[in-house]
Formats: C-alpha cells, structure tokens, sequence
C-alpha cells in the first residue's frame, strides 16, 4: 500500500503530528471563525515560503539519479511556479493582497525556520533526507484538509476560507499529495534502510514543528 | 551591447577558445568527413552529459535569489529536459541509438570532467560562477554553428551533419545563446565587480579546455 | 582600515543592528540581573548552535578556492569544535547543565531559523555570502562584549555572567573577530563588487534579526 | 570483521578494481622503472588532487549528523592539509618540484574528472555517498602498497619511489585507512540498506576508473 513510510513517520512523530494537522489555525480556519489577520499574515508568508519550496524542488532536479526522477522534480518546480505561486497571487489578490506588497514584507522567523531547515536536510543529506523534510507539507496538508472537509463541524457555506479547504482538498492536489507519499516508498526502496529510520523521523517530526510553528505565527498576527 | 562578459572571457581565454571552437572535430563535421565512428561516439556521450546539464539548471533554480531568475532556470531545465534531449533521443535514433542503449553507457572520463567541473563551480561559488562554466557549452555552440554556416568550406548539400549545424545555428537556438550571454551580463551585474574576473576567466577558460577534450573523445572513437 | 565592509552592513542595517547587540538580553546580563532560566535557556541552544557552526566553517573549507582560505576555514572549524564547544561544555557544566543532556534537547525554532539560514546563503550563494551571513555572529559578539565592558552600567564583581563577557571581551575572541572583520574585506576585493552591495546587506540584516530572536527566546524562557 | 562494505565494493568492481590497483603505473614505480618523467607528472597533478580531497572532507564536516562524525572529517581535513600536502610539498621538492610551480600548473582532465566526481557524489548524494566515492583513493591507496611490498617482483634497495611505498605501506597511512574502511560500515549501518547497493557500486567502480585514467596520465607523460 502506497504510503508506508509516511504513516510510520506521522506514527514516528506522535502527538507533534496532531499539534500540526489539528491545529487551532486549521480548526479555526474550518469553522470559519479564523480572525481575517491570521489568514492574511499566513497568505503573505506562505507566498514567501512557496519561493523555497520552488527552489527545493530544483535541488531535487540536481539532486536526481535518473531522467525519471528528474522529471518528476521537475513537474514539482513546475507546479510550484506555474500553478501554485499563481493560484497564491489570484487568491491573495481576492484578500486585497499585492504580489509587488508580498514580495517586500520580510520572512518571519517561522518562516525562515522551516524552509531552511528543508534546504540544509536537502544538502546535507540526500533526496529522500529531502523529500522527507518536505512531506509535512506536500502531503500533510492534503491530509489537513480532507480530515477538515469530513469533519461535521467544518463549515461550508458562507465559510470565507472555503476556496483554502476545496483547493487542498481537491482531487487535483489530493492525488499531488498520494503521489508525493509514492515517491517517499521509491525514495526508500532505492536508497534506505531501517538504520536510517530514526534520523528520518527525528527530521519529519522537525519539520511537522516547524510547520506547526508557521499556523502560529499566522495565529498570533491577530492578537 | 548584450554579452560583455562573455566577450572579455573569450578574449581572456585566448588560444584555447578557438581550440575548442575550431577544433578538428567541428571543422570535418562541417566539411561532412567526420568519421560516423566519432559522430556516434559523441552522440552518445551528449546524451549522458545533458543529463548533467540538466541538473546543473536545476540547481540554478536553488540559486535563485529572484522569481525571475527562478523562472529562468526552470525554462533552460525544461529546455534541457522537454525539448532538447527529446530532440536528442530522435536525432540518435536515426543514426541508430536507441535511448536504452545510451542510458547505459559509461560516461567518458570526458564527459565526467566537464559536467561535474560545471556542478562544482556552481555549489563552490554563486550562479554567477554557475553560468560562466556553463557559457562554453550554451553560448560556444551557437558561435560554433554560426561560424560554421558562414564558413564558405563547410558542406551544406549532402552533409550528414547538416541537421546538427542546421540546429545549433537556428533562430531557436542562436535566441537561447543570445538570452544566456545577457543573462550573464545581468548576473555580473548583479553579483560581480572586476576583481571577480580573473577567476571567472580561469573558469570559462577551464570550462573550455574540457569541451575540447570531449570533441577528442570523439574523434579518438574513430581511430 | 580593516572592517570597512562590515561597517557598511552595519550601516545598512539601521536599527535592526542595535536592536541585536542591545537587546535587553545582553544590557541584563551585563547588569548581571539576567534571569538565571533566561541564560540556562540561552546556553542549551548556544551548545546546538555550535554544532551548525562548525558545519558552516566545514562548508567553507568546500568553498575555498586557494589554500590560504581552506587553511582558514579549517582554523574556524578548529576554533569552533576544539576551543569554543570545548569551553562551552565546561561552562554549562559549572552551570549545572551536562553535554548529555544538552545534545538530545530539542532545537529552538529560533536556532533553527539562524542556523540554517546562513547554512543556505552559503550554499546558495558563495564563500562571501557565507561569511557575510556569519558575520553578525562572529564579528558582532566581539562588538557586544567590547561594548558593554566600557559601559558603567555594567556589573564587575559579584556579576554571575562575568565570565561570558570575559570571554568575548578578552584578546583571543577580539583578535579572532578582528581577523574575521579583515577577511570579510578581503573576501569582497576578490568576489564583492558594488552590485553585491544590496542582497549582502539584506542578509545581513536578516541574520542580525534572527540573532535578536535568539536573544529574545532566552528572555521568553524566564516568563 | 571491518571493511565489509568496501569488500563488497570491491567485489562488485570486477576487473575495474586490478585495473587500478595493478595498473601499469603501480606495477613500474615498485618495481623502480618507472620513468620520472613519469612520476612527476604523477607528483604535480597530486598536489592539485589533494587541495579538492581537503575540499571533500571539508564537505564531510558540513554533512555530518553529530558531533563524532563532525570530527572525524575534521581529522581528515587536517591530515590532508598539515600532515599529507606538507609531505607532499618536502618530497616534490626533493624531485625538484616547489610548490610555487605546482599551484600554477593547469590541472589535467583526469585530475579534475576525479576530484570533480567525488565532490558531485557529495553533494548530489549523502555522506555514504561522498564516502564511497572517496574510498577507491583513500583505502585503495593502503591496499597498493601494501600489495607491492609484499610481491617479491618488488625493488626494495635502489628504487628511486621507495619512500612512496614506504609512506603507504606504512602503519599510520595503513591505520588510517583501516578507520577508513571501518567508517564505510558505520555509515553503511546508519544511513544504508541493500537497495543502495547498486548504486553505491557504480559509483565506486566509476571512482576506481578515473583513478587508474590519473595513473595513465602520469605513463601518457613519459612518452
């Protein structure tokens, strides 16, 4: 079953892992009543994040052993600058939110935080040190948001932050997402090794932190 | 005037530029006397090094330091990887290559030395270091086409070559060399000054010298 | 004068400068009425600090282009990973705190965001970037140190912390930062240019700012 | 038993592995006619070699998970740059060769496929993979001498490379090289698994090639 070493680096990761995925931004944010501030405080920094992830994904190109993998990175990047970066700036716009405003407002600390704790997994280690760094986000959001849209206390109608949760939610990102939890299981059959499992979940669970961290920032721009 | 830099690192290389640019192999290629043996040799060899090319814009997506130049390496990745290999793998096969074949290949000793000369440059420096090891390969090819075409000795009816020269010194091409030589422009301005250019010249010098080397591989193929 | 270079980063830096390196962090401690948590705090993190840093000097040793630079680099690391986490460990121990258990605490946000983020501008960019983005570690505790000891405001005997400015003030960690200043200048006479200008004091700044967020989680500690 | 893993690299060589360690080269300079004109060129492009080795293990220190691995590259960087370049420089100078003369030679196609190799395996891959790659030179070199001391083809008395066999075949470079072999299974325990195997292999046996091209290109100079 595809996703193995996922579920064992969220069952790895324990209570850090819900901290994250059920969030008070996230609940919030489902039930509606997230305070605008924290959406947009989140929208600025998750566009300046989106830039690294970019540039995360085109280490993976240089990072790759064969034309597959590289390609498969490369779709990544793509998706990243083409669509995501894209959808971001059109949505942000919708929020009254500038490209030209976001692109000068200064990283945040949980920003700078998880997105170069990414980068140095990705050098110091190898591709999959690098895609599981990653995975928190490419596939945990996915889980976010199919979790919230289950949940009978998520609000649908008259939900401002509705276009988030259909977006994550969505086939489109929901297969990005299973596909990425694929590509963790390939990474591992080719290059790793029960030995290497702590160290991956010590740096999933980081990053699952890390990630946590990001949704507070977000909270505490409202207060 | 578009591609400045380029220029004072062609002038600063002297004789080993045209070593590379007028070396035995391109001028037979244009005469149309190029052993098949060579061409093949080469062919294959090619194959395996934009394999590496391909990484090395990969990893300029890394070094970004904008949106734009982000853009920009994933277009000369997607270049790499979508048009020209692609292209590659047809051309091979009409000369009877398959992709299989190639993929297994050992990579000379040649093609090792320049591409991961280029991947160091870049990982021990800047981008701007980057595309200075990459400038003999992306810009030298469209000089050499060029030059070739003009050339009154070079064989344009019944060459079997002439697909080769044909695509290197195309609108397409000349355009993407034309780009990258401005590009390099942009980048010294951006992340240069004048007591870069020595080593800078070393570098393109070196890069060079090691494409020479792999136009011998293909000719030593042949004897 | 040596330090030119830095002192136009500090420049640059405006009031993110001082807002590091008179961070009511370091005016407590010199007073001596820093909370003891605060410091605990703040040597836990330092230790794991420690550890990046020596990484970041390793990575510069990768970085060098002559001998004299990697002899360099291979000083710092040497500094790093034979003095400082040496006196570092003695230090924690008179402060009840063991390498034991300094190792398996969880990092900090705030020593991940600072860490990593100079681990990627050097990788990113170059050797200059590197240093750049160390420099308010390396060069601004010298500054710190010096600062407070010529301030009366500050607490000489009976000060439980005199021996932590004892140690960035003495002549050893001065000299060090002196050299440090002084390569910096060097570094840009062979890889600096006015261009580079911008992007260098922007991280510089950066990493000033993270500095101050690592002060502050030591604070945020003792609440 | 130590060594496992290289063992097993070996194995999977074939006849790549004699190739190197018998290599003509090898086989003359123990049996003391090899020509100088020879080992000179051997001696110059070596030093250029060890510069990009110190830069490896550099690398190592900055890929490092804790602090013992972090040390034991920093051994490496230290032998390499105080114990094995200074060697380097008396005994080339013995030979007639400065160190003035030798930084200023171009490096060879083979030394920069080589070295460029090891450091691409590094930064592509992990420390296992940097490690791999190195092994062919750092064990490789102790099994040589070894080997020759120990064939009675061997001219001990009168042979002008004496001292080289003896600095090999001796007990600190035979330690050495033993930790070596030993830190191969560390990492292979921490960070391995039976599906990096292949991959591994190829990239030892590719090492172990552009090993024996160097020994070439020393005999190509006395032609």
């Amino acid at each position: 079953m595809p996703g193995e070493l996922f579920r064992r680096l969220v069952a790895a990761a324990g209570p850090v892992w819900p901290a994250y995925t059920r969030h008070e931004f996230v609940l919030r944010l489902a039930r509606g009543d997230l305070p605008e501030a924290a959406f947009r405080r989140y929208l600025v920094q998750d566009y300046l994040f989106l830039l690294h992830f970019a540039r995360a994904w085109g280490l993976a190109v240089y990072k790759s052993d064969t034309l597959a993998e590289m390609r498969r990175a490369q779709r990544l990047v793509a998706a990243t600058l083409d669509v995501e970066i894209g959808l971001h700036i059109d949505y942000c716009r919708a929020w009254g939110l500038s490209e030209a405003a976001m692109v000068v407002e200064p990283e945040a600390m949980q920003t700078v935080a998880y997105t170069r704790f990414v980068l140095d997994r990705g050098l110091a280690g190898d591709r999959l040190d690098l895609e599981v760094a990653l995975a928190p986000c490419v596939v945990g959001y996915a889980e976010i948001a199919a979790e919230r849209m289950a949940d009978p206390a998520t609000r649908r109608d008259g939900n401002p932050y509705r276009e988030w949760l259909d977006m994550y939610a969505g086939d489109e990102y929901q297969d990005l997402a299973r596909e990425a939890a694929a590509a963790l299981d390939a990474r591992f059959a080719a290059r790793g090794g029960e030995g290497r499992v702590p160290a991956l979940a010590a740096s999933f669970a980081t990053a699952a932190r890390l990630e946590a961290d990001f949704w507070q920032m977000g909270l505490d721009a409202a207060r």
